[in-house]
């Protein structure tokens, strides 16, 4: 009768063959990574986690997460031995072998890295680029405290990517909110891509650094059963003490197999004339382990995996929020701003809105990096503290938690200044490529926030996010909808609207106050815009096509030129994508230019309205005013308005050199 | 006769009360920030740094780097008293406390965080987002240490801040590098923007943490000058031993003034009507130390500033560096791609380039983050190896330590994959706000990466990397310049003519090898592209723009069309911003339409061409190809161009479908 730790041995090396193999098939990944996991995979996988091969994604299932990526062929391998649910061409199928063997093929959900939504349910959320892992893991811990669920976390991590910061971030995150149901295991191979991992990274040091950040550690050899169980059986206690465990496990990078050892094996597969060697290899290490004798049967019999404690019970289901009026009547702050200015700030909207969000759907949560007083995220932190999750100066861990928090079932709200969201881009394509729809709340964005400068200005996010929106997701959904609303009716509008929204969305907020334009009943569809000023002619010489704070701007600037007998209509462009066709058809029925105005660098409105000119191939002629110098510290937003040259005035002269440009026959009755 | 201590202490609040009065004036910045910071920056800029204000870029001087740019007020108003030397309007000037009063006008370039471009060379690097000063710091620490120079490097660190994961990437990094020329001060005030900072950032635990680190740690009062000047009395005596000293100094946010101490003061000015009793504030706490008497004069002859101890030698001139032939010549495996298959990967060839740079230029410099052997800066790495920084995998560091490099007059070129890149937007960012010509190279890019999966690919790369450059920096160049090479030559010639431009740069190469296009002697001007095929027609019916591989499959495309009758030229867009209009002139001088061809999501040349020729209002037709859908992992490259649509046959049908909407008039002749 052979023990739980020759069983596993066995079944470490049964499945350290299999990743071999789907490696040399598919011509490419990572099989000496593999490897230095064959242990701790098949610990995990086959005991101690408790889940349903069957059904992967039970919400009262332990997870796990694959920090580092590119090691996935030994989970695929386990999942095949298992045959794990997952859905090529949609449909529901017991993995196989055969599956296996078609890892990174065009039509196989078994991609290079992991991925669920191609139809891989085991994982949650997409990785592969390094250092995010355990940012999802925390956020899957919080949904679970959130749902009271008994469900562990599991996250494994290189040695190699704990020099990205973010692994920092999410173990401060992790020990800041006393997650005791995360596991976070080093694997400690020793290897990077390139080279060995500097000392800084090798386990000596990454145990001081765990400890240093507040968790307690084990550290154990990785290729060992007996010391693995024997860590991981340490959790259930100190979970008790409110103290989160981290695994240092030293192994090697190609276990088994001395002839891929050291370094110059990352990332290669075995060619096919030594693959019977390698495999030969790992034949000779489980007789030496004594476990060559244990045949498949056995290692079923004697394995059993733990079910789920339970299944969560369902969320009461939401009611609809309150909309925009009674929700600033809630409000003395914003009920004095409304009253008396007729205006709120649309970050102040957001507040609101998120607040509203949370009293009609406990799946609300939300996140804030240390600013939520400054996004109003922190009414909603006020009163639903349990589902507010404070990310302090970590935006790149606040985003992935914001991404694990989805990948459980929430509505994850991410808010922080819209310019250091682009500190987060990289997590942020990796939730759209996981399919998880954070919904991401930059404020503050814009030329406009003025005194404090350029390091604190959102411009460059509208045409990262837009290269997003214009990509198609698993739902056929853009895989990110960008909402500039210009005043707080429609900021709040499209928060509720954000929730209901099957994909990620990105709404850019500007500091200060706007002007409400907007009855509380108007609905802003995604993808839509609005007409705000219709020209006094019938024949408008020209269409202003503005976003955010720069629809006002715009709206001065058309009665600024009315005077000068230049009919000006104006647009609300709220959404990117936009469906540009009916605002081309607008200008273009009456002859007129279109003057797109933003307070970003290009790549927003502009790009959107002249593309789908240009396309069209007969005009209308498109023109942007843009943010095209790097703006500086002003003391009022018309200073920088200016020294951006997107004031009323910019806005009134390029409309006077475009018209005059119009074709001859066009011009004469507009001009004065 | 007033000790040092006192004297610092009547300084510290000499300069407190500018910093509050200087907010106050502006009407916002961070005064409470500013006031913790009182005595350490007053022992670091009157006693402890060697520089000269008059000449405050002085190369053999100590740097100051504040990460948390919010709290600059205090270095402005040391700045002011001392008169450092600044370029207000571009002509240098002794800086005034008239001057400081400018602080965030739209004409000053005292602005709201630091930022050397716009005249504050007291500044290496423009900061503000935070977490990466340490990084800027520790590429001036690598540049000091390449020039021989005894300099130090003192980096302001707030404890909010810490939470930043790459605050601890570059904690790694120069505990790698063995830099000993860094010192990080951490100011702890316990306090973020919203709340106290969370347990894991108090003083307790950072020390833990730099100790867990590497670091030698000494926690101080920061508000004692005697404490103050003996734990920076330690550095040297560390750097003997090879040792990196970081400063954990406990310090109160609001320091002197109880009535704006505590939550809810972060970035707020005091109102002018209270000014004076916060001022009256300061000077009792000047009382109370019993250095209320002590006059400027007196501060000035006690407080002598250290001069820098020597200028480093000029580096000797660079050489013409190799030309593209030479370089293969000197490689086996280039030599034998080029030989044999008349193909190189451009990731090769900016390897060979990057060497030959090397040789020629002592000033380059390299960092590349565990992919050098992917990247091949490994080239340089083993030629140059003093020249060389392993970034590891910490990509937000390593562009900032690049960004510190350049500051220090280096040409630091920075290489991971592109996708990579993303990771460091922000910090990308910083360094063009700060006016820092950092060059960047991102391979692997698009989808022809194939089997690795979407989670290696840079897709959305460009788009971010165009809203920049169609920002002027301040040379006037764009902010940032993108060069997708389609051949070796070209990518080759690009690496020497990047080292060559004063302003940012990003080259984006894919993985595998792409025949050669070109001679040698073929010039790549910024801004340019090239015919690389004529239409057999004088009057083609389209005009196909490609970049990178998908020039080549824009060949053979254009091979595909001839029998169908359709004439077709295609051109090699390598340059983000491109001159369009010749490429408008080549299309509506024929009649031609114009279809867009690239492997990246949307916002690159489509976006390029499209919003030209909507802005010249008379054509040509412009359609797009571009990657629309999130790919997936495929075996090979044309698998999974035809998974995002950008195949060969999807040009050819694109093309198809855009000739038959030609005007009639200019379709007959085309058609079959």
């Amino acid at each position: 009768m052979a023990t739980l730790s020759q069983l596993i041995n066995a079944k470490a090396i049964a499945i350290a063959k299999l990743a071999v193999r789907a490696t040399t098939t598919a011509g490419s990944g990572h099989p000496t990574s593999a490897l230095s996991l064959a242990h701790l995979v098949a610990t995990l996988m086959y005991h101690t986690m408790r889940w349903r091969p069957e059904q992967p994604r039970d919400p009262g299932a332990d997870r796990l997460v694959l920090s580092e990526g590119h090691a996935v062929p030994i989970i695929y391998a386990a999942c095949a031995d298992l045959g794990v649910t997952f859905y090529p061409h949609g449909q529901a199928k017991r993995m196989t072998v055969d599956d296996l063997m078609t890892l990174r093929e065009i039509g196989s959900p078994i991609d290079g890295h992991p991925n669920p939504a191609l139809g891989f349910p085991f994982f949650d959320a997409a990785t592969g680029s390094l250092g995010q892992g355990l940012s999802v893991a925390g956020g899957l811990g919080c949904a679970a405290r959130i749902d009271g669920v008994d469900k562990v976390v599991y996250c494994i991590i290189g040695d190699g990517e704990s020099r990205e910061g973010q692994i920092w971030e999410a173990m401060d995150f992790i020990r800041d909110q006393r997650l005791s149901n995360v596991v976070a295991v080093f694997n400690c191979n020793g290897l990077g891509q390139s080279d060995y991992v500097s000392p800084e990274q090798d386990w000596t040091h990454l145990q001081h650094k765990a400890e240093a950040f507040g968790w307690t550690t084990v550290v154990i050899d990785g290729h060992d059963p007996e010391v693995i169980l024997a860590a991981l059986g340490r959790r259930a206690g100190l979970a008790k003490e409110g103290q989160a465990l981290a695994i240092i496990a030293r192994t090697v990078k190609g276990w088994g197999v001395p002839a891929i050892q050291g370094t110059g094996h990352h990332g290669t597969p075995v060619p096919k004339d030594q693959l019977d060697s390698v495999l030969g290899a790992l034949d000779q290490r489980a007789k030496e382990l004594g476990v060559a004798a244990i045949s498949q049967e056995e290692m079923a019999r004697g394995l059993s995996i733990a079910q789920p404690t339970a299944t969560p019970a369902a969320p009461p289901p939401a009611r609809p929020p309150a909309g925009f009026m009674a929700a600033v009547a809630g409000n003395t702050k914003a009920a004095k701003s409304v009253e008396e200015k007729k205006a709120l700030s649309p970050r102040r909207a957001y507040g609101l809105a998120l607040k509203a969000l949370g009293a009609a759907n406990p799946l609300i949560v939300a996140l804030d990096g240390d600013v939520k007083n400054s996004t109003y995220a922190e009414d909603f932190a006020k009163a639903y503290p349990e589902r507010y999750f404070e990310g302090r100066i970590a935006e790149q861990n606040m985003v992935s938690v914001g991404a694990g928090l989805a990948a459980a079932g929430k509505i994850a709200f991410v808010s922080t200044f819209g310019r250091f969201m682009e500190r987060a881009f990289d997590e942020i394509e990796m939730a759209v490529i996981g399919g998880l729809p954070i919904k991401l709340v930059g404020t503050h964005v814009g030329v406009t926030l003025a005194a404090d400068g350029p390091s604190q200005m959102g411009l460059a996010d509208v045409g990262f996010m837009r290269a997003l929106a214009h990509t198609d997701d698993y739902h056929g959904n853009p895989a990110m909808t960008v909402l500039t609303p210009s005043d707080p009716v429609s900021a709040y509008n499209l928060v509720l609207a954000m929730a209901e929204h099957p994909s990620a969305c990105y709404l850019r907020a500007v500091r200060g106050d706007l002007p409400i334009l907007y009855r509380e009943s108007e609905r802003f569809p995604f993808g839509g815009y609005k007409v705000v000023r219709r020209a006094e002619s019938d024949r408008p010489a020209i269409v202003l096509a503005g976003t955010g704070y720069l629809v006002h701007s715009c709206l001065k600037a058309a009665e600024a030129l009315q005077p000068l007998g230049i009919a000006a209509t104006v647009i609300d462009a709220y959404a990117l994508p936009l469906d540009a066709a009916p605002v081309l058809r607008l200008a273009r029925s009456a002859g007129a230019s279109i003057l797109t105005v933003e307070d970003s660098y290009v790549g927003g409105i502009g790009s959107e309205i002249a593309e789908a000119a240009a396309a069209s191939g007969d005009g209308p002629r498109v023109r942007m005013l843009a943010v095209r110098n790097i703006p500086k510290s002003g003391r009022t937003a018309e200073d920088v308005l200016a020294y951006v040259h997107i004031s009323v005035a910019d806005i009134v002269q390029a409309v006077k050199t475009l018209t005059r440009q119009r074709a001859p026959d066009q011009v004469g009755s507009q001009l004065l």
